[in-house]
């Protein structure tokens, strides 16, 4: 599924590499921030996924014989397209490490390379990290207010098409347990699995029927779903005969699943019946337009689900479908750059820079990341980035660098992590994170601010195109 | 980028499959309607897309060595898997065609195939329509408020991973006239268009400097975004220059384009100095977080916009991440079947079935599609399928059957169409819509109705279904 030609990407950008390289400008370095502005769902953080697909597909971005055609087709000139004929990555790339809690303004990463290399790759990078981040906050989101139990992803049939794949992945790193989606299982080594469809128990005449053929064709994996005709009157008193068949075939069924109504009522009334044949084992899971609200609320109602199958919401990040992340330019032909805006939010951060956390002794964030210039070791006094007056001391506190190097000519320099690690480190630097940032409601703004050499830096840039004016 | 192997589905359809398999049913054959119960964006219509692409999928849906491979180490059982080599969809679809308004409730596509394959293509299936429908029934709402402004798709950036590739295919269904996206203008022969973003004005020490580069390296497909210092001050005076010394080469400016700011104020100021100076032919083209209210609002305050580039809202079909489209069993072991639902909207319509529209002698819809069993010709009165007591006499009416043969033995039958005669088919049937349904505020609702001869049989199935409760 992970093919992308070198044309995954916006004409403009092609547009702009032919001038560039026709007015000689081809070696010229350039520096660009990926960014976000605003956090997705109202939220107080957000998780940066999708890094490692990002690279992956960086190192192998190729223009092949029908793309050159296709754009000689477009009115591209002849040397340009022999340029692009060979062109790869050859730039560096300093990152956030994938699986990291990530705030707005600051820059999650940075690529340096020529400018052209640079601006192709623009369009790929955002619609890989912006889709990632967006499902990794949603997955943690859900993950947070589910606790131990088990979560899975049910998405695919309603993803916005092959989107659906990457979501998967995404959900994991979120800390979600499992998938339905198994080209992702599969590509991504994620745990996969799958029960049965109401149409099943409709193809037959009768539902026991159903159960029991089920029960014999996955004795090792059977979950019954229970609410296609009646759950507490059919559905579940079936589900019961067949567990007590397979308990006499030394077997036991793993699960029933409720799919409509009142989920926690049908849970309690389930669980009930079950308890009561000795069925303590037999596990519920549910599903059915989930999101993080219903499940908290479920689990205040104390509703005895131990599995929640999650779709739509999930895998779509509604109700939000993009992460509004933005790739800007901060340095290049020798020389910090800014883009000024009639809104101060906009105004960019010029140079290379680099992100410290501020920790406190007990490695707790304080809720706060400065951005420094990137030869600065440490920050000792954060300037808010938009209110001059505002500013912080940050002497006496940990800081921790977040942008590291994780690409260098085009090659990867970090090691292949596995989902459940990325997923683990998420975790815990959530953890690290104090819990007024993780409430739904008006959560807590965590800090960004600017260092006092960073900050003169940009001032002398808006005062010197002010001038120009 | 259209590479699907038959793991694009999900766990349980294959958990199902064994069943079937092992049970002797693989030779059973079923029926599925798709169809979606609620229409997206609180409007008043949908159009169906995706049916080129999903035909074009399953018709080469196949296991290879690494999905067969993958599947064993999940526990499926060799003969399965040996029947799974050798997978490929032999059955029949009937559907819509590709563009027709639609409408919740009515079957849009029939699958009648034996069971294990009909089961198999479900995810794709569904994946791929809800979401292509989704996004053309957006892009159709803003082609109905742009009149003859043009309209681009600058999606890619802020799509869910690669669902951007199909989301630009929905929108030329939908009525847009071109994309920035590459690899879907190259792959589905969308006229692709591109212009310059701020970094490359930033790259620059002077905007005008930029503007001069970029109308040399692009003289016959020449925008200029104006808005990356101070549009009225700088870019379009800056623009207006450069568009004199390319009057000078004999060439033309084709338009500026703003990006930021009031859109409507900056558009008529920009037009008047642009007109002042002679250059009456420079079009405006805006682009920044539009969808089909904002371009509305544009246009009712004259804002002389020529060219709107839509990306966010569009290609995430916001505020609504999916259509809710579903796949459900009719007929199966040659019995209809039906699902029972705690609510009644829920309970599906058995058998294989037909859709009429309903039309005056005019060629006019008069707001109704009657569905009935396949082997009616016509519906004669037609009864709301929910509520007993309400029915309509269609006797006077034209009935135009909705529903055709697309595949057979899993061999597409329908020719290929371009975009644009799929797009103009959908503007067409649009057209013979009136207009109460396509306006945006409360919409007058479509009917669907259902024969006699179904709502029997529908009756007959849940009298059955009762009793043996």
């Amino acid at each position: 599924m992970n093919n992308f030609s070198a044309t995954y990407t916006d004409q403009y950008q092609l547009a702009m590499a032919q001038v560039y390289f026709k007015q000689g400008q081809k070696n010229h370095s350039a520096i660009f921030d990926y960014y976000f502005r605003k956090l997705p769902f109202e939220g107080g953080y957000a998780v940066f996924a999708g890094l490692e697909n990002f690279l992956e597909v960086i190192s192998e971005f190729r223009f092949n014989d029908e793309d050159i055609k296709f754009l000689e087709s477009q009115g591209f000139e002849d040397d340009f397209l022999k340029y692009l004929t060979n062109f790869r990555f050859t730039g560096k790339i300093y990152s956030t490490a994938e699986g990291d809690i990530v705030f707005p303004t600051r820059p999650i990463l940075q690529v340096e390379a020529n400018i052209i290399e640079a601006q192709i790759i623009e369009t790929l990078l955002l619609n890989l990290l912006n889709f990632q981040t967006l499902i990794a906050t949603k997955a943690s989101r859900i993950r947070l207010v589910a606790g131990d139990s088990g979560l899975l992803d049910f998405g695919l049939r309603r993803a916005q098409a092959s989107g659906g794949y990457f979501a998967t992945r995404a959900a994991m790193i979120g800390g979600f347990n499992g998938t339905s989606n198994v080209v992702a299982a599969k590509d991504f080594d994620i745990p996969v699995s799958g029960t049965m469809a109401h149409s099943f128990i409709q193809s037959y005449d009768d539902e026991l029927e159903a159960f029991r053929d089920f029960a014999k064709g996955r004795p090792k994996d059977c979950v019954l779903l229970v609410d296609t005709y009646n759950t507490l009157k059919s559905g579940v008193p079936n589900a019961i005969k067949v567990a007590k068949e397979m308990e006499a075939q030394g077997e036991q069924l793993l699960a029933i699943r409720l799919d409509s109504g009142d989920l926690s009522y049908f849970a309690k009334e389930s669980r009930k019946l079950l308890d009561e044949s000795g069925l303590e084992y037999v596990k519920i899971a549910a599903s059915n337009q989930l999101d993080e609200y219903v499940i908290k609320s479920l689990l205040e109602q104390q509703a005895p689900i131990d599995i929640f199958g999650v779709g739509t919401n999930l895998v779509t990040g509604d109700p939000d479908g993009a992460l509004d992340g933005v790739y800007k330019l901060a340095y290049s032909n020798s020389k910090p750059r800014i883009k000024i805006s009639e809104s101060i939010f906009k105004i960019t951060l010029p140079h290379k820079k680099q992100v410290f956390r501020i920790k406190d002794d007990h490695g707790k964030c304080i809720g706060a990341d400065a951005i420094g210039l990137y030869h600065e070791n440490r920050v000792e006094e954060m300037f808010h980035p938009f209110e001059p007056y505002k500013s912080m001391n940050l002497e006496k506190y940990h800081q921790e660098a977040l942008l590291h190097k994780v690409m260098e000519n085009g090659e990867i320099l970090i090691d292949k992590r596995s989902l459940k690690e990325i997923s683990d480190y998420s975790l815990t630097r959530l953890s690290e994170l104090p819990i007024e940032y993780k409430r739904f409601n008006n959560p807590h703004i965590y800090k960004i601010g600017i260092s006092e050499l960073l900050r003169e830096e940009r001032e002398k840039l808006i005062k010197s195109y002010k001038k120009r004016m």
